[in-house]
C-alpha cells in the first residue's frame, strides 16, 4: 500500500500530499480541481463537525438547509460580494443533456438553456437573505440563528486536496440581529467558539484577532478570523466570523419593525469552518512518519495489534483482545483491532504510525505470559508496559496526556517561530527563514499589497490580545496602537 | 401565524403544502423546482439521518464523499443510466462571470467555458466507480461498503416539497463485492433496514418487494422497494435498494484478482433514501389538524406550555415547569417549553397541534395547587391529569404507546385499503376509488403501460410475502405465480 511519506524537510508540499493519498485520506476527484475525501478523512471530518454542531446548538443555533442554486442576479446585489465572488463560479446555463444526433454519446441539449443562469453556491449568504426576507417581520423574529452544513464550490485554479479544492464541505452560520451591538456580539461569540474547537479538540493554538480592510470577506463590515501555524511556519485561516452590519439586509431589502415601531434593515454575521481543518490537523502535528491524530478527534484512538507464532498464540491472543477491546469500548474508546494476517506487525506499525493514530498497543505471547500489553505513544515514541488490569485506565489517561501534550508541543513550536519585528528589513528576514513575524502596524491596503508583493506575507489578523500602549508602526514608521501577526499563508 | 390548514377531505395537496408551509418545516426557494428545508423540517431529517447513519455503520458501512460533478462523458457509459437520468440533468458550461460591460449585473463570462461540461450528480454511481476503479485491485479489497450523505439534482418539471424537487439531500450507498450472492444478499439486507427505519421509527408500515422491470433504477438488474400508503390512500415510493450486477464495473472497467487468481468484474449495489420521507411521515399521519410526529423523530417530542393569570402564578408555575423539563430532560425526552407572552395558550395549542408536537404539558394555577399536570396526546386527543411524581414515567409510557398506536393506525387503514382483485376491472374500480389493488400478475412491461395510461396506477411492487400457489394473472389471464401491488403513486 505504502512505502511511507516524503520526509518533510525534504520536500513539505510532497510531504503533505503524501500523508493525505497514502494515509487514504483523500484522492483526487476525475474533474480537475475536485477532491474525494475517502472513509478514514471523512471520519476525522464527522467527529470534527459533531463537535461544532454540538458546540453551535449550546449556543442557541438550529440547523436548516437552503437550494446550492443561486439566480446569478442575486450575485451583483451587494457590490463588494460580487466582487469577491464573481470570478471563482459554476455556473449552471443548460436543465438537459440528449443523445448526440451526429454521433456517440450524449450532449448538452441546446433546447434546454436556462432563461436566467444558476451560480453554484460559492458562499450561501444572498440566498438566505432573499430568504430572510420572507421569515422576519418584527423585532419578535429576532435574532435568527442559522446553521447549515454544505456543500461550497468555487473555481480554483491551484487547488490542493483538503486546502484548496472547487468544491469542499463547511458550516455556515447566518444570523440575524435587531442590533449591531447583538450581531457584533454574535460574530465574537462565534469566533471563540472556533478558537475552542482549534485548541480544546483539534489541539491547534491559534492567534484570533481581526482582518485587515484588505483581507476581510467580501461584503462583511468587519471580519474576525483564527490563524495557525503549520509545520512549515506558514499560517493557515482555520475560520473566520464575519459582522457585515446591514449590507445583506439593505441588498435584499430585509427590514423588521423594531420595538419603537419603526421600519430598520437587520444586521447580519456569517461565520463558517470547512473541511480544510483536516489539512490543518495534518500540517500542525504531522512529522516524517506521517499524520498525529489529536485523540479527540481520532477516528480510532487505540489500535490494537495481536501478534503471534502458534496457532494456540493465536487464539490465546484474539481471545484477550477481544476482552480488552470490549473494555476500552465501554470506556469510550474508539479502536481498531488490526488482525490481518497477509502483513506483517512492522508493517502495520508503520502503516497506524502514518495514519496517524495515537497510540497503539501491542499484545504478543510474551506480554500473555506476563498479562501485560505495550503502549506505544504516536507523537513521542513513548513506549510502556502496562499490566491488563490496568490497561484502560492507563490507555484513557494516555490519551488525555496525549492530547494535551500536543496542544503543547505546538503552542510552544508556534511561540518559538514568531518573531518580534521592529522593521520591515526585520519583516522580511523572518518571513525569508520562515515564521510569523509580529510588530506595531499602521500601514494601509496598499502598503499590505506591497508588502505581499515583496515577501508573500500578509497580515494573518490584528489578534484581540494586545501588548497594550502604542509603538512606531513597522512599515510606516506612523505611531501605531496595533500589532500585527504576518506570515505567509495557504 | 396561521389560521390551521385545509382540511383533507376539501384538497389533500392543499392540505399538504399546508401543513409543510405553516408548520414551517419548509418553504420554496427562489429558483423554481427548489426548496429550503427550514429549522423545524430539518430536525426532523436530522433525526432520520442520525438513526439511518447508526444502522448503516452497525451494518459494517462507512462514510465518504465524492465530488458533485460528474464529467459529461461518464453519464454515456453505461447505456440504460444515461437513458434514465439524461433528461433531467443540471448543467455546468462555465466557470466564471464578469460584469456586464453593456449594462448593470454580471453576465457570464464567455472566455470561461469548460472544455467539457459538468453535470451535477442526478446520483453518484458513475463518479463513485471511476474511483472504485483505483481501489479495488484484488478480492482482499473487497467488500467496500461506502455511504455518503449529500445532495442531489434531478431536473423535476412538476415539483412538489419533500416529495420531488430539483434538489434534495439523500444518503447513497455504493457497495463493492467479489460475488454475485454476497452482493445480493448486500441489497436486501439494506431494503429491509429500510424496512426497519419506515416501520420501527417512522411508523409508517410498507410493503417490501421487488420492482417490475418497467420500474426498476435505470442501470440495475433489480431494484428493491419499500412501498407505503399515504392518507389519501396513494402509494409513495419510500426508499430503494439496487442489485446492479456488474453493469458498472464493466462501464469503468474495475476487476479485481479473485482468489483463484482471475481477473473478474466486481458486483455492486446501490441502495438510497431522501428528504422524501418527511413527507412520507406528514402524509402517512397526519390529519386535519396539521402534522403528527412519530416520537422516536419528533423534533420535540413534548410541549409544555405553563398557563398563568398573575405574576404569582407565573412565578411560580414556571419553576415548577423548570424542574419537570429537567427531569424529562435527564429522562432523554424531547421538549420545548411555550412560555411566550405574546400570544394565548389556546393560539398555542393549534400550533403545536399543527407542527405535531406528540404530546402536550399544560401546568395551570390549580393543577399547581393539585400537584398535577395535563397531558394531551396529539394523535387521538386523549386527555389525562397526571401527579407531577408520576410524570415523567407516564409521559415516556405514552410516547411509547403513542409510538406503536400510531403505526397500529398505519397498519390498519393500509390494511383496510388495500383489496384483492382478480380482474382488471376491479383493479380499476379499486384505484378509482382508492386504495392498492393486489392481484396475480404475470403481465409484461407493455401490459403495465397500457394500465398506467388507462388508470394512473402502476405495479408498486412485487412483494416478497406471497400467498404462495398460483393463479390467473388479473390483466392476461396467463397463470401467475406472484402477486403484485398495483397503486397510483406519489
Amino acid at each position: 500500500m505504502s512505502k511511507g511519506v516524503t520526509k518533510q524537510t525534504e520536500d513539505y508540499a510532497k510531504w503533505y500530499t503524501d500523508v493525505v493519498l497514502k494515509g487514504e485520506l483523500a484522492d483526487y476527484g476525475p474533474v480537475k480541481g475536485t477532491m474525494v475525501i475517502r472513509p478514514y478523512g471523512y471520519a476525522l471530518w464527522e467527529n470534527i463537525r459533531d463537535i461544532a454542531d454540538r458546540m453551535f446548538k449550546e449556543t442557541g443555533h438550529v440547523n436548516a438547509y437552503f437550494p446550492m442554486f443561486i439566480p446569478k442576479s442575486f450575485m451583483s446585489r451587494e457590490a463588494a460580494h460580487v466582487e469577491g465572488f464573481a470570478k471563482e463560479c459554476a455556473v449552471v446555463t443548460h436543465y438537459r443533456l440528449k443523445q448526440n444526433p451526429h454521433g456517440e454519446g450524449v450532449i448538452v441539449d441546446p433546447d434546454a438553456k436556462l432563461e436566467e443562469e444558476l451560480i453554484i453556491r460559492p458562499t450561501s449568504e444572498t440566498i438566505i437573505w432573499s430568504m430572510y426576507k420572507k421569515w422576519i417581520n418584527s423585532y419578535r423574529d429576532l435574532p435568527l440563528l442559522i446553521n447549515q452544513w454544505a456543500n461550497i464550490v468555487r473555481w480554483e485554479m491551484r487547488t490542493r486536496l483538503f486546502l484548496r479544492t472547487t468544491e469542499f464541505l463547511w458550516q455556515e452560520g447566518h444570523t440575524a440581529h435587531a442590533s449591531a451591538g447583538e450581531a457584533e456580539e454574535e460574530a465574537l461569540r462565534m469566533i471563540d467558539v472556533y478558537r475552542q474547537i482549534a485548541e480544546d479538540y483539534l489541539a491547534i493554538p491559534v492567534y484570533v484577532g481581526q482582518k485587515t480592510e484588505a483581507e476581510k470577506f467580501a461584503g462583511a463590515v468587519r471580519t474576525y478570523a483564527i490563524e495557525a501555524m503549520m509545520g512549515d511556519m506558514k499560517a493557515l485561516q482555520a475560520g473566520t466570523s464575519h459582522y457585515l452590519g446591514q449590507n445583506f439586509a439593505k441588498a435584499f431589502d430585509v427590514t423588521f419593525l423594531n420595538k419603537e415601531n419603526q421600519q430598520e434593515y437587520v444586521y447580519a454575521t456569517s461565520w463558517g469552518v470547512s473541511t480544510r481543518l483536516v489539512g490543518a490537523v495534518i500540517m500542525a502535528h504531522g512529522d516524517d512518519k506521517g499524520m498525529i491524530m489529536p485523540p479527540k478527534v481520532a477516528p480510532y484512538q487505540v489500535v490494537i495489534v495481536p501478534i503471534w507464532r502458534s496457532d494456540d498464540q493465536k487464539s490465546a491472543g484474539l481471545a484477550k483482545v477481544a476482552e480488552i477491546s470490549a473494555d476500552l469500548q465501554k470506556a469510550g474508546v474508539r479502536l481498531f483491532v488490526d488482525d490481518n494476517e497477509q502483513v506483517s506487525p512492522g508493517w502495520k506499525f508503520n502503516q497506524w504510525e502514518m495514519k496517524g493514530v495515537p497510540l497503539r498497543m501491542e499484545i504478543g505471547p510474551k506480554d500473555l505470559e506476563k498479562e501485560q500489553a505495550v503502549l506505544v505513544r504516536r507523537d513521542n515514541g513513548e513506549k510502556q508496559f502496562i499490566a491488563f488490569a490496568q490497561l484502560v485506565t492507563t490507555a484513557v489517561e494516555m490519551l488525555e496526556t496525549l492530547q494535551s501534550d500536543m496542544f503543547k508541543r505546538a503552542l510552544e513550536f508556534r511561540n518559538r517561530n514568531t518573531f518580534e519585528v521592529k522593521s520591515y528589513d526585520e519583516l522580511k528576514e523572518v518571513v525569508d527563514k520562515g515564521g510569523f513575524a509580529s510588530g506595531w502596524w499602521a500601514g494601509s491596503s496598499a502598503d499590505e499589497e506591497l508588502i505581499q508583493t515583496e515577501t508573500k506575507a500578509t497580515v494573518r489578523c490584528i489578534p484581540f490580545e494586545q501588548p497594550g500602549g502604542t509603538g512606531k508602526c513597522l512599515y510606516t514608521g506612523k505611531p501605531a496602537d496595533k500589532i500585527a501577526i504576518f506570515g505567509k499563508a495557504y
